[in-house]
């Protein structure tokens, strides 16, 4: 998996979640995982999580963003799993840089107390599955109550590149795994 | 997903890490964990994990062991997904039961400082994915360094139940996630 | 599965017939099926089955209608037989209903005589599978030959109810068989 | 897929539930079914459902025996989905040939009373799927209460070819129904 | 897999690339191969290889086509391996056919010498896989500089109807091959 | 996927083509093909034709071996797929190495004149997709008329370098153009 971070600021409105942005948007073919700095404004018709039609929005004035696709390996029930996984990764990230900082995880979002730290979806296309991942860089414009890594004394581009490559190598040593692991047979009493 | 404590102390050798023994050991049919407390001696016919096979054992004196097997998404690369969130979640509960003590997470294994905390292994059957997941319970018989609840102040009973009730919790939620979302198209410049 | 009667008419015109209709217009999560009385009238552009682009159309002002979406396990083969198996449900049923009427199942139609009691299809979405079974509750409308449950004396509701609870019945037989069956090996001579 | 009556006697004891015994023993290549008639006696180390370990045995003298292994579509799941839906043919079938007979379907066993007439299994093999079916053709041997073909004035052989003429129908119709459909989207309120 | 020759030219644009083209327009149901002559001109909105966006365009004023749809396993990434070797079959035909001209494959293009002799692409729909591979017939209109088989002395008919006849044959020898073998399990040292 | 040349002579005996040969005979973790010489007499014991069982047997003093374990993709119908491509690669290097010599491939065999050149065979195991091909480097112990690769003139280790190399360039254009193709959608008349 390519990772890659974006020197540009992206408006993050939904339609970067989309089959082939990371290709044609980014030039990065294949499996591979992003991250840029930019607002959030989520518009209704690029909502995947159908939770969210009825909700406060997804918005935010400076978030950091991750947009991961895969072609390899695109089921959803998967694709939801691993943004699980990045999500938990996350967590041990901001753990490690902020240790004094309580982050909890509560399935694919992360909070600091009762402030909202990250959002997140997990969706398909007819041929990738797509992830994007975000945690608040600094506050503002939010429609509920947030957490930011500015509170958290995070550098936004020191957190992206490392879990870049924490997400990366969490793939690899999967596929490792899988690679080097004997089937078992039927239990015999 | 069904889960279940087991009281007795079972002596965990690596063959109950076969299809169907939650079924005919355990009375449970159909995707579910189980967690219970004993010894731990994997003989090598039983070993998954081919890195393993020229280490320097699996083996403790007093260990609890969780074993999951799915037969609805029984995918390889799924179980190694499903693994590593269970060892984040693992990782996650500790920090709260323990909040003084770091236990860091590295691939499927927790470590305390330079003490191996886990074992784990993901596998495959002909009709079910397979993982095993144990945590040292008290000091003894492991041929490498390692750390212990005991040493972290855990129960152990008291941290398998809310275990179990976390992966099953995050095992709905993910099946309601990936429920709940709308596809994506292809990115238009 | 979820299985739910919905009291309100609905006039079925093929677009329930979409990802997420059960989510969004019944508030049903997940693997569900519903059942519900309304007319029927399928548009052009939501008829699923391209043999039926150039048929005489798909009407009638009073059926018995069954709208089925699965999320654990989207396969369109898979989604064929489901309904194939949930015709054949309905018939026998039927026969228990009103024993002395023959009622002959021929694909995914149910027949009395030479009249039609039923239409179906079963599709796929970007994230689901989808099944529309419909039976004929009065006659009027039709632009074939109908056979109705009134003629054969049966109560669309009580029809409806049973067989919501034997298709969810019949699946989680399923479930629990494939997760109780060991594999076979290779034939020796 | 291929279908064949086998005028030989064949004494079933679980071991023609493998992979290729239709290529090797009946010299048939691909997808098939067969039938013959013999007696059956399953061995338990052949027996693929673990709910018969502890069961009366499965036997009887003499017995219709349909055998089907696909290679194209080896999903377990799928197989189970068919072996009711074989399940279902053979019962529409008997209340054709014996239309007085009250033939009853619960998930893949046969009833007329309370006499069992058919056993069944779907399992799968590292490259393929199977089903094996079959129905009593006279009393005798069998560790429960049974219904037989003759007590339903059933000639074995023309039960068999018509089933077998059904089954294969049924599945080209399914496979034309399958690639005869369009996609769905997502609803729209 | 049903193969045909069209005798009608037909002017392809890309549209014919879609699902069910090959059954509402040709009618040809289920897993099905088409072949026919006509000028090309690919338009932007249906070009499926996003590398060709940016390119000098798709194009010709006589080619020969080939348009292959697959419902039975619509796997994108099986669907790219069946459009190498069909491009390798043409090769294989093309120096039976033109002993002297050297033709030359490269993934999934054709080239005498430096001049192109073939485009191509596969991808999918929600429902089928696709193949499109075709070949130019006699010079003109390309926007690159291109070989034909009226260079190479070879009959465009002839040529189409032997390429459908093996890419058939291969198919039918695939399927009887994976159902001809048996599994192989775990190396032993 | 990565490749290697083995120095060592190896007896092929059909036990290599199991899995986990390449990490654990050759070191070599996840997707990966290596080529090495060495007689070759393929037991029936671990013969995976079905249709070699009753054949002259599958041997030979010196052949060239290509072994191919895929575990990101391990599904059997594309391995034959995978196959077939290899066979035809190996065909399109030998008629460069060799331009005078008419090298003819007929599924996943080639033949030059009467003589075989080459045997192979695709598997699988239960984590993993394996790909067995061979060509004759010199004549003596095949049970049949072969070719070899010294009739030729072609020097056995740098066609294997240059296949290795090839095999491995095309798996890294599929992916890459498997990742590039957007979807299309159903025809419109």
């Amino acid at each position: 998996m390519n990772t890659r971070w974006l020197d540009d600021r992206i408006r993050y409105d939904g339609s970067q979640l989309r089959a082939h942005w990371l290709l044609r948007g980014c030039g990065l073919a294949g499996d591979a995982m992003v991250a840029f700095r930019g607002p959030c404004h989520v518009v209704v018709a690029e909502m995947a999580d159908l939770a969210d039609l009825d909700g406060p929005g997804i918005a935010g004035d400076d978030l950091l963003h991750f947009v991961w696709e895969s072609f390899a390996a695109p089921d959803l029930l998967l694709a939801v799993h691993r943004q699980r996984l990045l999500a938990a990764q996350a967590a041990e990230l901001l753990r490690e840089l902020a240790p004094t900082v309580g982050v909890r995880r509560d399935g694919d979002d992360l909070y600091v107390g009762s402030g909202k730290l990250s959002i997140s979806i997990a969706t398909c296309t007819p041929v990738s599955a797509l992830v994007h991942f975000a945690v608040n860089a600094t506050p503002g414009g939010a429609p509920v109550a947030t957490a930011t890594l500015a509170q958290l004394g995070v550098d936004p581009r020191r957190f992206a590149e490392q879990l870049l490559a924490r997400a990366a190598a969490e793939q690899d040593s999967i596929a490792q795994a899988r690679a080097k692991v004997r089937p078992k047979g039927e239990w015999q009493p």
